[in-house]
């Protein structure tokens, strides 16, 4: 990591700059990859699962016996950590019991909302390096939750045309309604727009590389809500003398070997901190697996020396940090400050690996800055809300003359005579 | 209205399609503008604004001498009938006063979740044919409750140089923070950037024709997020025998004059009401200035005879309307089984101009399909919900083993010692 002692705040922006992505050159990859799966549907995906996965594939939907050997496949110590996982999760994405509320705005006109299912999500969970069931989790609890009918999921196969067993285990375990050995944009591009096996949805979720969120991008412009654009992750701390280095260390460092363009970002109130958790970081990297990618990512990285918690306060609002973890005296109130970020953990047994995990919020996150405009996923984000309303001849006799003004200053007549012939059909009397 | 009797389940999708927009023609003009606002500016505005607008512009704000001058135009009447729709739209989009709840989702581990004001928020009000005023209602009054702190409002001058007096007022009087003279896709490549007058935003919200759509999509690839793509406007209506024909040909026509684009669909369950309906449209057409608009509109529109409700539920879910009116007996029951709509106005006095003005629901809902997955506007648009999270001593004892259970599983070896290296610090004691 780079250290930057006390930061001129006109130099802010530049420093905490994320590395930029092109995507213009695979714009025009995935745009093919959209169009051909949108015409030649299953067919196509086969192709390209043997082209990219080198998996030949007869049915691209996985089968009954494959669950049930996945499961088998699967060590109970595992499962019952899921299980936990699952537990704190369903706890805390449960759906408020509010009944909808009507809001009676002016005499006679009745508002309200109501919170629906989208019927049909689909769900992308990458394999690549690692097998990531935890994303199963964290899309398929908060869909199952919602009410969503059908919960799509595509993620790739191997050579051997199977995918991994723990995320088929978590699949069908979170309500997953059906699988398919589908990866990158050729994924999301079945789901957009439907296939001979693959089910058309109407928001798909899910992490992925570069070629998956242009995908996802692209699928957009025919209709498709996506979850938010993804980025690579990062993470960010806060720290002051009250830290312990060695925690503080191994929470860069588990960001860090996420990718090699993983970005962490250190705001601490002394020299010491710094020099003691690069001191950590020096010693506990060296007996990481992924030891390259994590000293890749943390080569990009800074470590800022400020001048006391208001400023780190302000800088990391500036950076709006998709996971920003507080290592501080007072650390809740120091959370309260912050005004942009997707999930913040509090003090010093608050580690970014328990959100990932099992502690019950959620992992998908927004990255990029994009926290400073975004939610993370929640049980929300399977909802849409639809508004009602009824007025009654009450209503409209109090209400209709505004609106006839208003139609009229826009000057769209048709708006002002929708209220004028119903006034007019009333008259004097009371009308139905 | 071209009216389809009893169409066969498997032609409703193509029945029900919607016009297409061809967005490739102006993708690279709109690439073009976001690209030059981004590298001059100020600079590049006023030369839009000359060619586009016919405005030749000192400066690009709004200043105090315009808004006094502005108020001073706008007629009592009008003021007033803003003034009823505004408290309505306050009513209903008032934030619910509630607060976070912790919640211990495993003995020491506290989760919970706070929603923030999006800091910058711009909106975009289309002038053109009309002066919009009524978009600045739906969108600065959310904005204002969610406590939102920069509110930027951008909308083209006329060639004098001046914004519609209306859409000044209300900007004023709903809390609008700074007003520019800027339309069109460089008003969105403004807010996208910021330029040396401008504030770059967060998110933009707002309608407008093909070029600001295009330019909003464009805009999520630089980190601002939108409320939503719009398309053009849509009314569907659900009729039995209790409706009353003058009403739903009124309804219809109100949408049918927004644009030649507009789509408007009746689905009815006697061939007696669609006669009755064609014939009142006939009637009252003739009368409206915008005519050629609303019979082009009309033009593209069909009405469907069903065979009973059930059907036009199911046709109209599948369509998913923006506007989804239903005139029949038990109206409140039939919008019960709706599960694809924006908003829905419920008997035959709940106009869609009353949610267009002033019953107090938002007017910005999503068109083209999207109803399916995506929510109007809300309060909550302008608002982001961040999580958060503090386990104790004890939490990490609890749920630690089973996040370095599921983290191994995924080789990620730093997220497992992000858990075991407080595990080890803790040792047999009670720790921090």
């Amino acid at each position: 990591m780079k250290v930057v002692e006390y930061p001129k705040r006109e130099e802010w922006a530049s420093l905490l700059e994320r590395p930029g992505m092109d995507t213009k050159t695979l714009e025009s990859t995935v745009t093919a990859i959209m169009k051909d799966v949108g015409e030649r549907g299953d067919a196509a995906l086969r192709e390209y699962a043997l082209k990219y996965d080198k998996a030949e594939l007869g049915d691209l939907a996985v089968s009954e016996a494959e669950f049930a050997e996945a499961e088998a496949a699967v060590p109970k110590e595992l499962q019952n950590a899921i299980g936990q996982a699952k537990a704190n999760i369903e706890k805390f994405h449960a759906l408020p019991a509010t009944e909808p509320q009507k809001i009676e705005t002016t005499p006679g006109v009745f508002c309200w909302r109501r919170q629906l299912p989208i019927e049909k999500v689909g769900i992308y969970v990458p394999a690549g390096s690692a097998p990531l069931f935890s994303t199963v989790l964290m899309l398929a609890i908060p869909a199952r939750i919602a009410g969503c009918r059908e919960i799509v999921m595509c993620s790739p196969a191997n050579s051997d045309g199977k995918i991994d067993p723990t995320t088929l285990y978590a699949a069908r375990l979170c309500g997953v309604t059906k699988v398919f050995k589908i990866g990158g944009a050729q994924a999301v591009a079945a789901m957009t727009f439907g296939t001979e096996s693959v089910p058309r949805v109407y928001k798909i979720f899910g992490p992925g590389n570069q070629y998956v969120t242009e995908a996802k991008m692209q699928a957009t412009r025919f209709g498709v809500a996506i979850d938010m654009p993804a980025g690579p992750s990062e993470v960010a701390v806060i720290a002051d003398d009250s830290c312990v280095p060695e925690f503080v260390a191994a929470d860069l460092l588990s960001q860090a070997e996420h990718g090699p363009d993983s970005q962490v970002v250190l705001a601490a109130t002394s020299r010491e901190v710094i020099e003691n958790v690069m001191s950590e970081i020096e010693r506990q990297v060296a007996e990481l697996p992924r030891r390259e990618t994590a000293e890749t990512a943390l080569g990009n990285s800074n470590a800022f020396l400020v001048s006391g918690i208001g400023d780190a306060v302000e800088l990391m609002n500036e950076y709006a940090a998709e996971h920003l973890i507080i290592a501080t005296e007072n650390a809740e109130d120091v959370a309260e400050q912050i005004t942009n970020a997707g999930s913040i953990f509090i003090g010093n047994y608050s580690c970014e690996s328990a959100g990932d995990y099992a502690s019950g919020t959620n992992h998908t996150l927004p990255t990029n800055g994009y926290a400073r405009a975004l939610s993370g996923v929640s049980t929300a984000s399977f909802l849409k809300s639809v508004t009602y309303q009824q007025l009654t001849a009450e209503g409209i006799r109090n209400l209709g003359p505004a609106i006839e003004t208003m139609a009229g200053a826009e000057r769209l007549e048709a708006h002002k005579r929708a209220i004028s012939v119903r006034l007019a059909a009333l008259g004097g009397g009371d009308g139905v």
